[in-house]
């Protein structure tokens, strides 16, 4: 098959094509949701040990300050801003997250195109086209992958996330043909992030890395700097490399017809997106039986293979670990009926009573079960015991956030780095960047 | 098993443990040997097109000027640094080459040495200590992944070489135990790296990225970043991930008792190693039959599978091709009487009697023959033919080059970047360097 049909090439010339105009009214006000809860999460990440400790080795190289870090006051040059502010928007684990891959894509797309909008003039909905593009060619990606990529322990969003990073880049930059081809390809040689690493703050450099090799691929492509043209799908690429069963045919089917972000929902819990329905289902059982938590003598939690695959987690010691137990999520759920960001630090993690609670609780795997649902059964000291069979948790797709549930959870977040007194006016101006000349407005607002 | 009995920790335990005092004789020879060869290579590469656009791009978005860029003139901070060294040191195709794993080791962990020895005192001896421990670690990483994971599509240089590089760099800074553990996880977190990139500049990203993100997992674990303490051993970890039939004991068996800096090779042809016996037979051919280019009619070249898994690759169109390519390699020799850096330039590759004779050439394979062998057929066009079955080429373990060849191989090399003047000094510091109290004396003699 010649170069100029196969998926890279495919994927290039559709880069290129589209317009802001072109895309359907619900991708465009998803897309502005993407951006929004992105801010929120970065906002609340902002102040997190790894970004402290990670800013405190970039800022001694780093270069000119031509771009603002999300919730903080120091500039950075824009590599070193891309990378800030994907661990900032990622390290909750709060950020959007694709459905069918578990993708978390704006964390590392979002960055690059705010370092970018400080630069040369940039219209708001370049800005918010660029970031659904890169989000529409990191889930593809995934997809082609998917679902033994990450089985195998590869972090998806890390290795998707830096060719989305690059796609977005390049539309932004409007990279031509040959270039964007270069920018993907040299993207997809970057790839990397082991899902042994989750729970420990090594997370954050390969998300960091995401969103700034990204950036850099596409700063490199643009300069000349050439890739081999099939790195995504070629014998030796990213899709054949990296995946166990690829789908090549995932990187292009339906495009520009079908959109991902359709796929991608934002999450009312800063947890693993498998928990969601466990905390759902506990915080419900809580709340109508009125269950104290010392009445409790073990918690059953029932859900797809995936679940116990990434959260059957007993005794985290920190909140990153916790953020992805399901031990520690039912305890808390249980002990103070709230699952939010105070339930995921290191003090709360290391509460005994915490601690003690997820002892108690066992977690067992069902394939029949989807991902966005879970069975609960309580058993209480005294023989009672209470099931909830929960079919979709709040924030997945069947039952998405809505836009007033995300400006709460952006509110929230941004008052944990003293900015939610700028909250209203950061999401009037995300409501209405389409229409802004002015995309740089945002990270101004925030940085 | 404990954590700390696992390789990881042990690992550490080595790097921790280790004095310079302590290495063989020939190890602490064949580590000055490293060092010139790589800084030769350097200088054979800072002019390369790839690394004037790097550095185009990074120069924009480095730091202080803390480290200087060998071959040339300006200074950058020390993450850029080391990726601009270690893409120059790698991009010709003309570093060292250790054999099991065909890791080129030197570039991706000297470059973050020489750009810490510009910051706080380091005395020659812990450079040259941190570079054999650097070299030591990648090429047990690579064993532990070998052969599957190259065949499968890994650029190995680049996968391993940024854990080598943050065990050299870990070693150097003085990290204790457990920052050491999260260096090296932090590394491991960070490799990438496709086979499919190799012939086009996008090898040097993933080389120089090994580098510089090997260096920043060692500022990082300094500062306090955690890794997870089974980033390599582990289930979802980088010998598991990235290996096919992973063997976790080749990372310790023997440590501190083999070097496997003793089957780590310096090339003769700044071209890919499995081709070096192919050159040399060819051009041994060409003198001792006076064999006129344009009487050959067909030269079948028969070797391990590797050959023609790497260097099968019919009218190659750049020099980076070229240096992989069987067919280019054999016409220079047979036009030329060459197979030297001024052989693999854009404009020799492209040149039409060398396109031409390429088509002459045919690559079998053959699993009974070394990956150091060759066996090389020229029928001539008159019915005569001659064969030569080499055992070993030139720099191959069993023939390796003479010091005095090494110093001959950097003299050349710096005449490309007019440098030559400085290289008897050069060389002169480097066979003394365990002796000077400064380990800086190297990188300011060249940039």
């Amino acid at each position: 098959m010649n170069v100029h049909e196969q998926p890279t090439a495919t994927l290039a010339r559709f880069i290129l094509g589209s317009t802001w105009e072109s895309l359907p009214a619900r991708v465009q006000h998803e897309v502005k949701r993407c951006l929004l809860n992105f801010l929120g999460a970065a906002l609340g990440g902002a102040r997190d040990q790894a970004v402290e400790y990670a800013l405190a080795v970039l800022r001694e190289h780093s270069g000119p300050p031509q771009a603002g870090i999300i919730g903080r006051s120091e500039r950075v040059d824009r590599l070193t801003a891309a990378f800030v502010n994907a661990a900032s928007g990622n390290v909750l684990d709060f950020d959007d997250t694709h459905y069918p891959s578990v993708i978390h894509p704006s964390a590392p797309v979002a960055p690059p195109l705010l370092a970018l909008s400080e630069g040369a003039p940039m219209p708001g909905a370049t800005l918010l086209h660029a970031l659904a593009l890169g989000i529409e060619i990191a889930c593809r990606l995934g997809n082609a992958v998917t679902p033994r990529h990450y089985v195998r322990g590869w972090h998806i969003t890390s290795t998707c996330g830096v060719v989305g990073a690059a796609a977005g880049a390049a539309k932004a930059m409007a990279l031509d043909f040959e270039r964007t081809v270069w920018a993907l390809g040299l993207a997809a040689n970057q790839a990397c992030g082991l899902v042994e690493s989750l729970g420990s703050m090594a997370k954050s450099v390969s998300v960091g890395n995401a969103a700034r090799n990204g950036l850099l691929a596409a700063l490199l492509a643009k300069q000349g700097f050439t890739a081999a043209p099939l790195t995504l799908e070629g014998e030796r690429g990213f899709v054949r490399v990296l995946g166990e069963t690829p789908c090549i045919e995932a990187l292009t089917e339906g495009l520009g017809e079908r959109w991902e972000i359709s796929r991608n929902a934002l999450k009312p819990y800063p947890s693993g997106v498998v928990l969601h329905p466990v905390v759902d289902a506990c915080l419900s059982l809580r709340e109508q039986y009125q269950i104290e938590a010392e009445s409790v003598q073990r918690v059953r939690v029932r859900g797809n293979p995936l679940l116990r695959q990434r959260a059957d987690r007993p005794a985290p010691r920190s909140g990153r670990e916790a953020a992805v137990s399901a031990q520690h999520s039912v305890a808390v759920c249980f002990l103070y009926g709230a699952a939010g960001v105070s339930q995921y630090t290191d003090a709360c993690t290391n509460a005994p009573a915490v601690q003690s609670f997820g002892e108690r609780v066992v977690v067992e795997e069902d394939a029949s079960i989807a991902v966005d649902a879970a069975q609960v059964l309580v058993e209480l000291s005294d023989g009672r015991s209470y099931e909830r069979d929960l079919a979709h948790g709040l924030g997945s797709l069947e039952r998405p956030l809505s836009d007033a549930q995300l400006e709460a959870k952006v509110r929230e977040l941004a008052s944990r780095c003293d900015h939610a007194h700028r909250v209203p006016a950061l999401i009037d101006a995300v409501w209405g960047l389409d229409r802004s000349e002015d995309a740089a407005e945002v990270i101004r607002m925030l940085a």
